[in-house]
């Protein structure tokens, strides 16, 4: 049997899990290079993982033709450049979502994967992977809720995680780049058909420090689909009560609907405020299995070579829907997409 | 169309609300005579309900022969006496449970029920009258839990509600005639069946209060049925959420849940304490619907000459086992129970 | 104590439910008078209620000098034609929703309720007066929720009920002016605003028998208030499971849900298709409690001379967004509300 | 990093399950050798994982020098032989529950274990190491349940297991045994006391097979406890609708319950039997992250030289209560237990 060697570049919150998993969670890998321009960030994966390399240079990454993979777990606005040199350097590449800050530069990284046939490139939409996400569509394919009548998915934000997303406003690209592109790619995947219209609103409801970026704290879009249905996504960052997310589909035959109350765990509690579910209060918490499974499944790929379900059209279309989103949030019109 | 003429004994909080039932919910009667001992409740009872007559003595009140029947909502140890007195005088009879608070009183009250055929009298097992449990016993009635296994009752009071409770112990006749009678009742309902042994144990786990009566703020029992069946049934004083009465049947094709939450409406809260749903907080908020429905079927039966599903059999049963529970709770001995 | 004398027009299913209430669950009111067009319907009402009266001609009933007032439970575009003449004879006036089938009639109405202003007038959106919706308008008001962010309303009939549904549609005034006129008034309700901007989308997904009418047997609209606070709607034809009414308010505070299952009753089922609640499956079963608190409130407000909290220009407005929902459908574009 | 070689003992059902946990994981640990009786699935577990060495003999696996940990998964009848032969040839040993079928092996087994103080010892009750259970026991230990009044337990199979549960009758020593002895642990573990009387009922209600090895398809047991608590467990074969693990601790602050509905995943499905979640069917499905933490503990138990939390005394303890709520369904006679 192989050993996948595999090379992280970015250690913050979500790249640190990352290398967790790779290192001691996912068959038939191994962490073998860790890549941050943040020293302390290296020295503590080193100290957890122990891996062969360190760098903190990214090109330097990518001279180590030891590594069989990279996993780009940096900045968004990074993404586009890393994959074309991963690629180049003939590396299989895993990319965090989204694929890119723009609709321009994710054209240019899906020529590079285009140009690469050989090269497994996968794209970190988790929720792909989560068991139930999964599970739905398995019904959805089977035909069991009937012709898809209408997609809504939230995606909110605890409340209680409201300073460093107020810290992070400057590089942000607004709440549908940030938080809707999973939505905007769930709709897609059990639609299986692309929008046709966009209607997106909201506001600063509690947060003003929004408006001065010309985003809100909560946002929506409606959407018609090329094949009818609709799509309703919302996007937020005041949930008082944990990480909300919540996604339903309702079909001519049934309506299925994941995680409607964001349980943290099986327990009922029942107390003076009455009877109650304490709630997940962040991606990791969450999301935990669906951020392994989505790793093994990249590792799988590059071993069995054939490609992963989500791949770099995904974040080029829900990157464009993303962005058309946002434009028609500062504009206040409706917007018609030819294609 | 006939208006049948209720006098009412008793004017207590419970009793209040079967007088307002009667008074402006019930079709085809009226409340025309109130009766208590105290001069306040029967100057409000004036004042809401316009009773033609008002009475501070019981035999008075059965000396009205404009009369047709009456309902006793007084202390439980004055009911049997009340009973026989009522059918003496002619009138149909509705008795709150319990029918009394020994079963050699209680034997007493079912020789003068048997004694007069014609006359209606009924037990008000109010939950028999709910909504929700009368779809669970024509499920049970149609086969489709196929045969039953276990029933489990829970019967506990808030917390909330303590002092009012403590106040009462030296009158209480014990937590299970009190309050697990309720579930007795149900469990000879579903199960179709009388049981066969009781064990019982309990415990003062927040109010010593309760030992000095040898007594517990908390009991339950576990008893095997003549058909093999089981019945698990708790009953307390220390519900921290609210109005507690929960109710399950096992049975080898179905389980059935009544009220697994207490929920006090249909609406659900997100908010820092996770998700959750407030509860019921009383008898009178939880079994309004089933105290109305109840009085209605007592009126209808009269008006009908019918017999009610709840009877005077039911309250001897009821009262036997109960006080058999007390007595396994006070000596710690398995009870074997000959027929 | 006084009796009101009411009279009623149109014994269909609703205004049949509304008769029984008037005749047997109404403090301080009888069911004086019923007309119909229809014999059988009249002969039905006269078996069941006994009123003094039966008219088949609506004038007719209007000449009755004895009535106090009068209930119109009649087909939707003879609402506002019906309500001036009642006015104009000098009756308090009910009505059933929708107030009209057009904003111009709508408008005429208006004036004839503003030329009584001691009359008596009321619109029959009952969801104000179900139990779980006022409590959320308790808390709203209590500013237990914050600012408000988001509304959520879905009114979607069973599927079950398609028959009658189709064989309605050459009358229907649409999906948004039928339907999503309950969840326009709640959401004015609860966000206290009215919409700016409306967009509305659709289709026809199991019944394309809607789409001859310009119809769909689900739509759905995304609308942004004059104080930001958002409102997503859907209104549909084919629910699989029962009467789905859903409603959600999610504010900067807390979220308050509504029914997000429908549960029939209490009971909870374990069986081999996994741990369900069975669903109401139409207006009466859910709303029957609304139903009767209303028109007590329609009583209430006559004997002690104070006006309903719905109002006629909560019908006017309502009427005027779902007319201009419905013109957003049809035309696929923006629509922004100019006051 | 040192890495534990671990042979596993015994490749069935829940001992491949082990074996593939080991295998890939769990940190610092791999699978070393296996062995069963049965070639086919000694073939088996080496396709899947590979280990160095295979073997047809129990003893053959003790004299392998190279391991440092044996884990048994054998027939519970040989658990406590084994245990001792491991011990005394210097392992570490991992046991799956229950510890015997009896006390007087499960006391020789304890004085093996307390004979070697430097080898690790622990009994796979691996509901302990499951997420929820352990959330719920760090709120009992921080005093949020108050004083504990009542634990309630259900373990009852999926009837559609039903025909390896008969086959395997003439094998087993009883529902208490086989199922109720996790109950009987995790009672014990949150109240933290031991039972001083039981009394224990049952029958055979779907399936009269148990009969004949006077056992029931359906048992159940209530027990006061020394500190006053009371238990009441239910140990069945005949769930229609999955996997009913249930756990409830009532305090007299606050009620905590455990997968009170026994959900696959967080799907909820809305379709014509109403709104309902589907249920785990397997002790796989439900507790298959349980396993892993539990081997995981193990494995960090063993490479920390600390004692696991679940010690041979809590085999010992629960064994000897199984064997007296089996003694006491046999003879319907109430057991006071002396100490």
């Amino acid at each position: 049997m192989t050993t996948l060697k595999i090379g992280i570049a970015g250690l913050g919150r979500l790249g640190f899990i990352h290398a967790s998993h790779i290192a001691s969670k996912i068959s038939d890998a191994e962490l073998t290079a860790v890549c941050d321009i943040h020293e302390d960030r290296l020295a503590k994966a080193k100290q957890h993982f122990d891996p062969e390399y360190t760098y903190t240079s990214f090109p330097r990454l990518l001279e180590n033709k030891e590594l069989d993979a990279v996993a780009l777990v940096t900045p968004s606005a990074l993404h586009c450049g890393q994959i074309e040199q991963s690629l180049e350097a003939g590396f299989h590449v895993f990319c965090e979502k989204p694929l890119g800050v723009n609709l321009e530069e994710c054209m240019m990284a899906k020529k590079a994967v285009d140009d690469h046939p050989d090269l497994i490139f996968m794209l970190g939409f988790m929720r792909r992977y989560d068991e139930s996400y999964r599970y739905v569509k398995r019904k959805i394919d089977d035909g069991e809720i009937g012709k898809p009548v209408l997609f809504r998915g939230y995606t909110v934000d605890p409340v209680s995680a409201i300073d460093s997303v107020l810290s992070y406003i400057p590089q942000s690209a607004g709440q549908f780049m940030d938080m809707a592109v999973h939505d905007i790619d769930l709709a897609r995947w059990y639609l299986k058909s692309e929008p046709a219209t966009i209607y997106a609103i909201g506001g600063c409801y509690a947060y003003p420090q929004f408006k001065e970026y010309d985003d809100g704290d909560n946002v929506s879009a409606l959407m018609q689909f090329e094949n009818e249905s609709m799509a309703f996504i919302l996007a937020g960052r005041t949930a008082p009560h944990g990480y909300q997310v919540e996604t339903e589909i309702i079909g001519t035959r049934s309506m299925l609907r994941i995680a409607s109350v964001p349980q943290k765990n099986l327990v009922e509690i029942l107390d003076e405020s009455g009877v109650r579910k304490e709630c997940s209060n962040s991606f990791e918490e969450r999301f935990d299995g669906a951020f392994i499974h989505e790793m093994q499944e990249f590792v799988d790929c590059i071993l069995e070579n054939r490609k992963p379900e989500v791949r770099v059209d995904d974040g080029v279309e829900s990157t464009r829907i993303a962005e058309l989103a946002t434009k028609c949030f500062k504009s206040n019109e409706l917007i018609k997409i030819k294609r």
